[in-house]
């Protein structure tokens, strides 16, 4: 049984100086859930940040059973981290040697101030109102959290998934905070084919009829529309072959969450049932807001720069070493996505190492296959 | 100015001889909307029946300002038939030598019965009450039909995409009325990938609030389901770069159809105006009844075969021909699919021709051009 571990929460911004976004947004200050792994050592320089993907939590490893404030999405199955395999002693973020700092997004649903949260100007949540919150923005809010623990140049950055374009634009814009950058599964500019994913998912929640434009607090949640988009991802995040394999094998549980009635199969049956499944543990408004940043997300503007050639020069001049992880099956950031990046890497002379990773698990690999990315992780964090 | 079409109707069934469907639905009698081009030959031996795709008509080549019974959603940019530049005097499917028909699909919107239509029992639509129908009922509906014009064998069935699975089931349940088969950017059996995206579109109907499980007739239809539905098909039909091209350049005209609010870019809305524009022509429980059929789709149990041998075994005992296109940038039905086909007819020992057209237009492509199939389908049709 993997050791407890406790949410912390930090406090940042206040009524007289809001955090204001990008988007023009104002919050009369913010609170971010994370947890650490490891101890900090003297000179402060072991710090690792990591950032959790979309539907993730800032809960990567060690068992928690509860979140002040968080209440029924805390669901059994996010007890144990979802980084179990990669965080620990003698594993690839070795807390032996790193300390490791997970945080929760701004705009979320597991403990940092997101849309469920009140307003303290109404009383009430935000719902609706809470605004848009970009890349750049997250990076802004986990630099603060960075000055609260003290902590001024990190080990390094590591994201899979979505966390990888957050690691990015955090090396980009704090150049000088960051030695190492790890990105997995991840990419450099949103493709055409995940704008639309992406948008289909924003309107199968906008669509539906208790979404409210966001204000659904006092009433039903919009779940057939969050469990619609989630089917909808669901299948850039698994292997088809797998999803076929699974639907036959799985016995799926009567489930009463929702009661749709047009089932043909066992196929669509497992779809409803992964579809359902996270419903209960997640918040429609919640992944709009992540859904929105991914979207629009683009390393150059959230850097702030001119050109990839610009954003990544402070890369060199600061002397970070990238480590960038494809894995060959991802239907969600394919591979050429991740040699995008690494192009533009090498043409600014940053020091890149590419690593291609064989797998038949698609994109989800990185939470599945530790031994994959465990030697090169743990050989760069060495060095 | 294309030469005037009128659509022409065939009556078959009747409350004593209901139409018995393979799922168990029965119809008292049903109507098929279709239109012929070109004269039928003395021996009746020229004749070519055509199926059309997922969202076209019966509507294939001329001009047909209105439909009995279609109402609305008979709009202007159908009036031009949808394979004009491939029916007519010296074209692929040439008016001067072939007698061409083509019908609505059973349970269509564009006049031929289906769950907009008034069930007699009841005197009220069908809705919700107008049973599955699959591909081997529309084979039998349609063999119906040819009977009735007298026709016993045809030079040919031709079908691009679910067009070219009912050609095939037709083919193949009724080996010795076809002689030639041409199947164009079709499949075989339904990949999961499909059925995956198929099942979200079906979820994004039946989530909106209008839907009321398919019985709107006499309020507002699931516009909003049915335009997600449409979006999310519509990555599949185009090539994503041309949807990136064409989001940028087309002046997307303002629509009051629905009202979205959450609009980010010109790409978004550039999704949006496909959406909007399906849904005033098409009826949301027949997007539902084809789809159904497409993901249910499997060429050996439609055509009540033990297995693929067996099942193309008729087509070489008829001596039937097959032509096969592949577009290779087609991410609707991927060219593996009509490999999978080719590679069952080449082991049946059938006489196929599989040929690979190669264009950056993606599906949509054998509506768009012309000329990459004619020169095979005249040769195939004049032999």
């Amino acid at each position: 049984m993997p050791a407890e571990t406790r949410t912390q929460f930090f406090e940042t911004g206040s009524p007289a100086e809001p955090i204001r976004l990008r988007d023009g947004g104002l919050l009369p200050g913010a609170r971010i859930a994370y947890e650490t792994w490891g101890t900090l050592n003297e000179d402060k320089s072991n710090a690792i940040l990591l950032f959790h993907a979309l539907s993730g939590s800032h809960h990567a490893a060690g068992r928690n059973p509860g979140i002040e404030g968080v209440g029924p999405l805390w669901q059994d199955e996010l007890h144990a981290g979802w980084w179990e395999d990669m965080i620990g002693p003698g594993k690839a973020l070795d807390t032996r040697k790193h300390f490791i700092i997970c945080g929760n997004y701004l705009g979320g649903c597991y403990g940092s101030t997101g849309p469920a949260s009140v307003n303290p100007e109404t009383g009430k949540p935000w719902g609706s109102s809470f605004p848009a919150v970009s890349a750049a923005d997250q990076v802004e809010v986990f630099s603060r959290l960075l000055d609260h623990l003290g902590i001024g140049t990190l080990l390094a950055v590591v994201g899979p998934s979505v966390g990888g374009l957050i690691a990015l634009t955090f090396a980009t814009r704090h150049a000088d905070r960051v030695r190492n950058v790890i990105a997995i599964a991840s990419g450099f500019k949103t493709t055409v084919l995940n704008r639309l994913i992406l948008f289909e998912q924003i309107l199968a929640i906008e669509n539906d009829p208790h979404f409210h434009g966001g204000d659904y607090y006092d009433e039903s949640p919009p779940l057939y529309g969050l469990a619609l988009a989630r089917m909808i991802s669901h299948k850039t995040f698994v292997h088809l072959d797998s999803i076929e394999r699974r639907a036959r094998r799985d016995v799926v549980q009567p489930d009463d969450v929702l009661a749709w009635y047009r089932v043909r199969d066992q196929f669509q049956s497992y779809m409803l049932h992964q579809g359902k499944k996270f419903v209960k543990r997640f918040d429609a408004n919640t992944y709009l807001r992540i859904i929105d940043l991914w979207s629009r997300y683009d390393a150059t503007a959230e850097g702030d720069a001119e050109n990839p050639a610009e954003l990544f020069k402070r890369a060199r001049q600061a002397g970070q070493r990238w480590l960038v992880f494809s894995i060959d099956s991802d239907f969600c950031f394919y591979p050429e996505e991740q040699t995008e990046l690494v192009r533009h890497l090498e043409k600014a002379k940053v020091d890149v190492m590419h690593i291609t990773v064989h797998s038949d698990k698609g994109h989800d690999s990185f939470l599945l296959e530790p031994d994959l990315y465990t030697p090169h992780i743990a050989w760069v964090l060495s060095r």
